[in-house]
């Protein structure tokens, strides 16, 4: 299934995307989606209703994030060799796990918000993993049955802000609006192997990032099932698994987002984003 | 207004602490504490309440941590300077800003369950903030003006896991009971001075933490304020402010919990919690 959030900020309704490309109401079924509302037993009840009962909705209009809140928001660093080597920093030997503020979830389409202070806000298009379920301790072999689906994302990065103010990544991780999600949660039975995908982002019309997520230096699976080692993944958690190379931060000369900027980024299956970035008020 | 929540754990009822010490229940009055339901607006309307009318509840039972979940579990660290002096690192210029996996959220008399694998889980009595409005781009002026109230915190820490698993410090700080919270949401208005209050642990009744807020190198205002700069924060969102000289970490020789180790922890004010060690299953 693909599931979306379909209508003005802050008032989304939950809507599936039938096989016609219509999007069918879903918010006389369930509440939204966030949370218990997207763990695997959820999945399943949607999945058993008869989509031709469900109400067309014949101008959507905007979409919105596909999730409504995470109860967290994780981040994979460094997950792809050649963009590990264009930081200038070694690629790693077990994930680098950060997180991004719960605040940062924006829609697939919103404008990115650059924020107050920035010189080097950049683009990172990314394959998202919803947890479908609680999750600790598990092995490699269990890990993609937890896993509720799949979205892209754009893990939008203030360098500075992440590298030169003290420590920790999320100061640069956190803005509003910077973590784009979407447009569709697609259900991980759509996704047979999450390690075959291509995912690409253009910069005003210009590719900047094109790879396959087959170059992850941790794959999804052993991703999980290392992060359960450290804490209990909850159903409605999101992953962000890292990008490929070809950041603002890669080029010579660096290049980072300025008003105008419109960033375009598809993972294979998963839908495509467009942003624009704009100045913070 | 001292708020708790009381009753077996995942069944707990919002309720109030009145001037007798006695708990009355708010189940009636309001849904439960956390986010929104913690927001400046909302405690306005229980302060409205009529104290006496509310039930007394005999026997509270368990007291659960004061909030239901979290948005966002923030931490601070390296904030008292004798502190960073005992991990070996430099004192910060800014605030080093970390974050908690929202499911280690635990009860403040709740076992602290040792992780598997680890030799090296650590305690850290702190005090901890509460915010209570949309918070982004507010002034040290402004700042304790979105506080809803303040707790007494266990940022409890695995050293092994925080800063020998590469780079990022969320992967020991993030287990479940990491994070035990409570037993009261004080509300600001019974806090005039956050920078004044004593704090202290003890381990198997001897105290090892003894200092006083005051000796925060970045005090309440100032960690709002500055991560107001890289982040909307949310009501509900709780933020864990740095912990004092005489973890475990620091000892000579180190020394960590072991199932049966007792913690014992204050913030002047705001209530005490305690903590068994116990072994993971």
């Amino acid at each position: 299934m693909k599931l979306l959030r379909y209508g003005p900020a802050g008032q989304e309704k939950p809507g599936l995307l039938d096989a016609e490309g219509r999007v069918r109401d879903l918010s006389g079924k369930v509440a939204d989606f966030a949370g218990a509302d997207v763990s695997l037993a959820a999945l399943d009840r949607i999945r058993a209703l008869d989509v031709a009962s469900l109400p067309v909705v014949e101008n959507p209009g905007r979409i919105g994030a596909c999730l409504a809140s995470v109860p967290n928001f994780y981040g994979i660093g460094l997950n792809y060799a050649k963009h590990a080597a264009e930081t200038g920093m070694e690629p790693p030997k077990e994930p680098i796990l950060f997180s991004k503020a719960a605040s940062s979830l924006s829609g697939p389409f919103d404008p990115v918000v650059i924020p107050r202070g920035s010189e080097k806000t950049d683009w990172e298009v990314e394959l998202g993993v919803v947890i479908g379920r609680e999750t600790q301790y598990v092995t490699e072999a269990e890990a993609l049955s937890c896993v509720a689906g799949y979205c892209t994302i754009n893990d939008v990065s203030e360098r500075s802000f992440q590298m030169e103010r003290g420590g920790q990544w999320m100061k640069g991780k956190s803005a509003p609006t910077f973590g784009p999600v979407g447009p569709w949660l697609v259900t991980a039975d759509e996704v047979p192997d999450p390690q075959t995908l291509d995912l690409s982002l253009s910069l005003n019309g210009q590719v900047v990032q094109s790879s396959n997520t087959d170059d992850m230096i941790f794959g999804v699976a052993a991703i999980v099932s290392y992060m359960s080692q450290f804490m209990r993944l909850m159903p409605g958690d999101i992953i962000a698994t890292g990008t490929p190379s070809g950041v603002g931060l890669g080029m010579k000369p660096q290049r980072f987002l300025r008003p105008g900027d419109v960033m375009e980024l598809t993972v294979q299956g998963l839908g495509t984003q467009r942003q624009e970035a704009v100045a913070s008020h």
